[in-house]
């Protein structure tokens, strides 16, 4: 069957994760985090992000990012974001319920990225009125973006900077976490709170795992009603070790950074030899998993009619190919001499 | 180690369903519910149910109870419950937090049950100033209740008439449902629709999964937004056939049933013992897997310091002792035998 | 005409105070509060409290509890309260509504007060299960009550500190606050935050304002984002010079003590009259302007026939009679003969 | 005193009306609405829009407009608005509050008017991925805008039929309603219901009432909840007599449209005198009360010094001038007068 790269959460699971859980499954242990899984996770992420931190594993990502941004801000508050981030058009509101009604501020940006400039003009504009008008109070980054790229260290940096003096907190969506710092080679620590992020979504289900998110808290004091929080949206679960587990394993002997470094691989594989066809280009630079691609219509339905899996996405003739930790390279191989062969019979 | 009655939910999970999750993880699928498992499942329940339903998993109980109940409240809205059910006291507010802040209004009652007569009462004098005050639109019950009872099919039926007369829906909490209607030997027809509830959290989690529970519409035309609700309460895993395998296995070869009738079978063998253990009564009948029994204080610090798990919970001297669908004659005859021996030292 | 009874809601307003919205009506003032009146409306409730406020006007009392709770409250939070209180039945969930869904926990108690064991013994089993319970965040007092009765200053004080030492917030509910405090002699200091009250609505709609209320806060901290919550909530006027300039006229030459005077001399007369009707009892002590009578039927029934406005509520053969600043000698005294005569008839 | 054209909510009230507050003031009456004058407001405006219609009177046009949206708009829901509407950017997200956390979706234009084409465009890329993207349920119209324009019927009968065909209510924001159906020509009836509008915020308070507008249904099965919508907000007023008779004066003897004429007519003479200043140009065409002028550096800061008021507002060099009901011709060409004079001066 012709792979599929319509996303990463079509992938399975990595087998040191489902080992875990059925190791897990065998024994008893007491309920809503009070396990040595859950315990482990804390102490693993304090290890790698080399501070101390509060986390809260919880199953998917719009959870993360709502409860993460719900902590930030009040209901009169407004979160600052760009326009295709997954929390402001893929959550269907998630972030609004969470906040009891915040509002979501967009800033457009090219590649899915905020750039400092626009932030600080928007910011120093905002709320002419006063209390008529809501107030800024939280930013949120995706790391790597939608559009498959990575803000450097630098730019987080930067855009922290602004955010904070203005009394806003930071978060950081990382779904794709892994992606974006294995591919610029930093270590977790520099890639977050000391640039300044006081939040993250450190995602693992697109990067191995069942359903496993954890919420880490940089700046602690976010996080003093975040269990109350995550209980009231009924995402405490009462087997937590069972999200724990795979966390755990996730974060044993680099196997996050290994799987991410893979679906990196395979991404970067499929981007060099699309650059190459005839009437192919790449619409962002690939510096993660994704691959935003122009192709020619007869291409594209072509591998259609082939059945690889792929979204239509980003624009007219563009498509979206995701890779996951376990695309191999004859799965990319396959895409690219079948993408050779309609280019082909098409001239 | 001595064995852990805290709860039904520090037990692991049934193997078939370990063995479900690894067959489901080494497959790639489509997310979001667009899945083979996860159509299985609504087929199952149709099946088992016999009637069209709409389905929809969820990770957690208090994510199947607030969304459920939400989806039949409006914020003005009240919803009738018992003060010990678990949607009233123990989920943080999360049926005020999904249905944007409706009022829980308690009709207390014996073996946490509510008693027909006083919902009829209660709803005969509510709102006597109109808009002034909230309206009542759903009645929820625990099947089985927080204390180890059942409700009849008579006394569902009679409830729900009275919740359908003036115009409320009828919701029930079944994360014990599996253990209720064994104990009854209901089939799941006569104990849900047939006696006019509308919908159902029907659970596996306590009963031997990992985490897994299944919002159930019998009335569908409730079920319209729920997609949207689910997803925007961060409750539509990106994985859904993770959730949907479990159910899955779950549902197949009768192992719900089966893994109840097990947990109710070591409820009524520990029942059997403690009644005749001197100074000690069953405080409600055992109608599922769990027993209340006040048990001479010295017992009880005896069981303690012994290293066997449960609550001192439900009033004063008593303890709450919940069996598992893994809680095997030998658990349940060492904690008797320890029982005996701290009753006849005490003597 | 018969006069009516059935609230002090019906009476129509004072001269003075449709003086100062006239006068104002003529005069141009820049909006939102950045007028005169408003300005003098903070500066007369300092004197009168005899303390640095923070001075909200609105045009509700629904208005000004539901945000003044609010500010006390996270959205998994508790607010305790009496059953019959306002707040928790007569305002259609406003407080769950402007709080994000807290939850509001009833302490049931003779004339409608909550006793000071019955408040302590419930904070001491609260939150047997942390997170998994809501939090308890406030404490909202009626005064006078919804029974027409009072609490004496030691009594709130003790309710206060209980309050306090379990980290809540104290609100009083004075939308009859005039009355309680001119029943008992005590100034407003201390009758409020010398007893340890943290947020007060204090009202005049009832008390011959045409609509008027402020929330005061004592305990400025909790009024940091008021302003934001009161505009979100639409509670921004933008004459809100219409609502201070009615404060104003309040607040001056001591009208608002001398409406209170007269409605509380007129409901002691009714009950004085009352008291000596054969058949007829008080069902509280009448400590404000409202009274609470247990009537024969055919004297009920007579009254009703008569015109008179009045509700039966409060148990069954019991009628509430509720007098205005501007009930007249005459108004009572009517009343009382055609009871008398009614109550003659039957005999 | 030089004039004041901050707003229109700078200005007093009308004789009318305040003489109908005095004599409402004056009498006894039930309350919440059950009263003569709120009887006689819904009649008059089924009168006036020459169709049945459910009339909700409210004290601000935040309120009106926020909880008229929430009675469209579940939470999962999107409304469609202009950026420069007072619902998305002046209400501290009072739209988010009421509707439970709907997305306020903007849609730029010139003249602060939505074009029909955009409006089509994003409704039909709207909702890619399903229950992942908020539904769009709700359109708001200001009429007349923020920038002093007005829609024509046409305009507004095609922008609703896209709204309808795609299956979602139309609200129209009527702070200034009177002001831009006068400057048209249109009958109330033509320039809403039958252009398709299903519910209009009426306003009163910008055009000679002290605090009242008017929530008008024209599709009366929107309005089956509002009621314990309305109560719940805090906007019911237990003495809505006093809103009410001031709504019923406004409607009386054509006053709503004379004042609205007379401020037009102040708006018209002050821009065309602005029109001839050099160096000054109006910004938008004058369909209101409002004038949008850019005028020099110097004249502004004369006008300032002077003591006149008005914003600088809408861009670099632009002031607003709003005129009133009772913006006498003296007021404006004193303001002329002045202008002419800084003009000068400069040169």
């Amino acid at each position: 069957m012709p792979a599929n790269f319509a996303s990463d959460n079509v992938s399975g699971a990595s087998p040191e994760i489902v080992a875990a859980l059925t190791s897990a499954a065998a024994a008893s242990a007491m309920p809503y985090g009070a396990d040595d899984w859950t315990a482990r996770v804390e102490a693993k992420c304090a290890e790698i992000f080399e501070t101390e931190v509060a986390v809260f594993p919880v199953a998917t990502g719009t959870a993360a990012n709502a409860l993460a941004l719900a902590a930030l801000t009040p209901p009169h508050g407004a979160i600052y974001c760009h326009p295709e981030s997954h929390a402001y058009v893929d959550e269907c509101g998630a972030p609004e319920f969470y906040s009891g009604g915040a509002k979501m501020e967009t800033i457009d940006g090219a590649g899915a990225k905020i750039a400092a400039d626009d932030l600080a003009a928007r910011l120093a504009g905002a709320r002419p009125h006063g209390v008529h008008n809501v107030r800024p109070v939280a930013l949120t980054l995706s790391q790597a973006t939608e559009a498959g790229t990575a803000y450097s260290a630098g730019e987080v940096a930067t855009l922290c900077d602004i955010a904070h003096d203005n009394g806003m907190g930071v978060h950081m969506d990382g779904a794709r976490f892994a992606n974006a710092i294995v591919h610029q080679g930093l270590n977790p620590a520099d890639a977050t709170w000391r640039c300044g992020v006081d939040v993250l979504s450190f995602g693992a289900t697109k990067n191995g795992a069942l359903a496993a998110e954890a919420v880490i808290f940089f700046r602690r004091e976010f996080a003093q009603e975040f269990g109350e929080r995550r209980k009231r949206g009924g995402h405490l679960l009462s087997k937590l070790r069972f999200i724990s587990a795979q966390l755990d394993a996730y974060l044993s002997d680099d196997l996050w950074r290994a799987n991410a470094r893979a679906a990196n691989r395979a991404a970067a594989r499929l981007a060099d030899g699309l650059k190459t066809l005839d009437g192919a280009h790449l619409v962002h630079p690939v510096e993660a998993n994704e691959v935003f691609a122009v192709l020619p219509e007869a291409v594209i339905a072509g591998l259609e009619g082939d059945g690889f899996g792929f979204y239509r996405m980003g624009g007219a003739g563009v498509v979206r190919l995701v890779a996951s930790f376990n695309t191999s390279d004859a799965d990319v191989d396959a895409f690219l001499a079948a993408a050779r062969h309609h280019a082909e019979q098409q001239s």
